[in-house]
């Protein structure tokens, strides 16, 4: 039911590639949409496959706290449960727990400063992870083994490894025996998975390591030695671009080429441009609907007045009387039927109306992207294709 | 471009038409829903036309102060600027400015008690009402000439005078008084109405009179004897159902037959069906929105264990594994295709989806109603279908 097909292209380690599924096929390079908890924020399963979505994912996280797997599980499985027909991928738990645990992860992975919210995080240990529901203060182990049978019972075609996700301000002897303890988990991980394994789910495992070459290298070692499906790159990813750039390019060049390759939490228009470049496959991000929330459309360069952003704000003042959609040769369900200044006026309202308006369009321009870059791949027009999308 | 026609059915004073207007036919009986600052909460015009909605209204008070008719009018129009492209109705503002300045003339009217909101209208006189904008404490002079001018900007099919909405607990002479200045104001509605007339809206004048059979029977005396294309009952309807039901009664006796009458601000299922047997045309309500909001889902009283409601609070906790649909028999994108489990779920997460689902569900119900009290009209089953649809 499952399988991996590629063909190397140019630029650089760039691939066209399809991942099989029980609920569909991928073509990548691909974006994964966060539906967190088991919901697109402000938008129907119906709205995801009108803007041409391929894949989606839930996070273990919250799921094991709310609802609950067993309710999950009850009622079909993820799929059946949220109205999404198509491929879904569910991660380990892991990385929420560090990230809320110590106060932001995300941040730390994108090399930003701490943020002051509440320590959920009891205590790691070789066991597992110890911590708070952030919802009723209730306490939870999550092992490796507890995250797969979770991951289990949600459903998904595509799960992951539990693993401890490193922040950016820890030192390299922490980084270095905390991915140890990882890869621990991996094989405990891994063991579980094929204890229940019916056929119906594929195992990625998780490239760990921070900004450390040599501890990358490791890590990609590790994952290409045992029988992961795919490979996910996991962990801080640095401070800047340019150290980004590094760490992926490292672990693209030392990762086997024959399994698809994730890049997680990264979706910037011109970071999927250069991960593709590097050979990854998928990406994800909360990006497109967090945008949307706080009014930002994303755009393309020549739709944008801002050189250094890739969306607009539609509650800036300027498109109070601009009767224009998002973007003129969208053809998105917003673009072909509302305006910019209808859309600030939902804003500057606080209409609910506006934040799915503008998923929608954020949503569908992630995948419009996409298949550009697919298309740009198959025909040798990649570096065109970039620039039209792209300022960097 | 307008016109009302109709024939007389059983029971009592019930009748079948039809409004025509520039932006299509609306059949009645028929629901009015509630697109308060032009946009339906939770809902895109896509969604309205999907479960078969015919007709829309906008409120001029919330639109006066934003984005501001000027806005409204370069753009298009509400139409336009709304996507929105069937018949619309706007009020005059009225409502409002005295349900907002007295505390809460909404709950007045249905008998409630009032609320402890902050008053923003500053003093009612012959020449209009001044009030302090909600959103910057500006002030503001709505005068029936400044209502109609504004309507006339905003560009909806059907418009409505300005009159003073007296809440429930004015004694008769306050009532007697108002609803003569209400009067002076209507015919200034109408005047200004004429000096700008292109065919593209009809004006609709207002019954007042409160709960007094003399001062009902006077306001309907007035509005007969003026070229008013149609007839809304508004005022406070009473404390009880029996008092409203006496209040309507009243005015559909003496109301002249030729032109359609509107009920203001009821959507209560059983309330439905004794307007529509009162000869009522059209009803408008926030209900079947703000119930969306708080988890409510309308039913029929065969899918309800709760004798004493209308709809089911999917917030219960007896949802949590209830894997059918909020109604097994209804067509609905939402009864297609979700769960009351995942709907529950959805309202436990504060996801903005849970609103979406349930309101398209009570939007499609509102319509699937109106149809089956249409057909019932015709086919002369009327207290079957009634009995099928509410308890009472």
């Amino acid at each position: 039911m499952f399988s991996f097909k590629f063909e190397p292209t140019q630029p650089g380690r760039s691939r066209l590639g399809s991942i099989s599924t029980p609920h569909g096929v991928v073509e990548t390079p691909a974006f994964i949409f966060c539906a967190t908890k088991a919901a697109m924020k402000s938008l129907s399963a119906e709205d995801m496959k009108a803007a041409d979505t391929q894949i989606i994912l839930s996070n273990t996280y919250h799921l094991m706290l709310q609802p609950g797997p067993e309710v999950v599980e009850k009622m079909g499985g993820l799929q059946k449960f949220t109205g999404w027909r198509g491929p879904m991928l569910t991660d380990s738990g892991g990385f929420q727990i560090f990230s809320l645990g110590h106060g932001s992860v995300a941040s730390e992975i994108k090399g930003k400063r701490m943020t002051g919210r509440k320590k959920t995080l009891l205590r790691i240990s070789e066991e597992g992870a110890r911590f708070r529901s952030y919802l009723n203060g209730r306490e939870y182990l999550l092992t490796p083994e507890e995250s797969i049978r979770i991951q289990r019972q949600l459903g998904a075609d595509l799960i992951v490894v539990l693993d401890e996700c490193t922040p950016y301000h820890v030192d390299k002897n922490y980084t270095a025996e905390s991915m140890e303890m990882s890869h621990r988990w991996a094989l405990r991980s891994l063991a579980e998975f094929k204890r229940g394994d019916t056929g119906t789910q594929q195992l990625y495992g998780i490239i760990q390591g921070g900004v450390y070459p040599d501890l990358r290298k490791a890590g990609c070692d590790f994952v290409n030695s045992h029988p992961f499906f795919g490979h996910a790159v996991g962990g801080s990813l640095g401070a800047s671009k340019e150290q980004m750039h590094d760490v992926v390019s490292l672990a693209t060049e030392h990762l086997c080429r024959e399994r698809p390759i994730h890049l997680l939490g990264i979706g910037g228009i011109s970071d999927i441009f250069s991960g593709v470049e590097q050979g990854i496959d998928t990406f994800d991000c909360v990006h497109p609907t967090r945008l949307a929330r706080h009014g930002g459309a994303l755009v393309r360069s020549m739709h944008n007045p801002d050189e250094t952003r890739e969306h607009i704000n539609l509650r800036n003042s300027q498109f109070r009387l601009d009767g224009n959609p998002i973007e003129s040769d969208c053809p998105c369900a917003t673009c072909k039927n509302y305006s910019r200044a209808y859309i600030h006026h939902l804003l500057k309202a606080q209409e609910l109306l506006a934040y799915t308006l503008i998923s929608i369009h954020n949503v569908s321009f992630m995948n419009r992207l996409m298949t550009a870059i697919r298309r740009a791949l198959k025909e040798g027009t990649f570096a065109q294709v970039k620039k039209s999308w792209s300022r960097s």
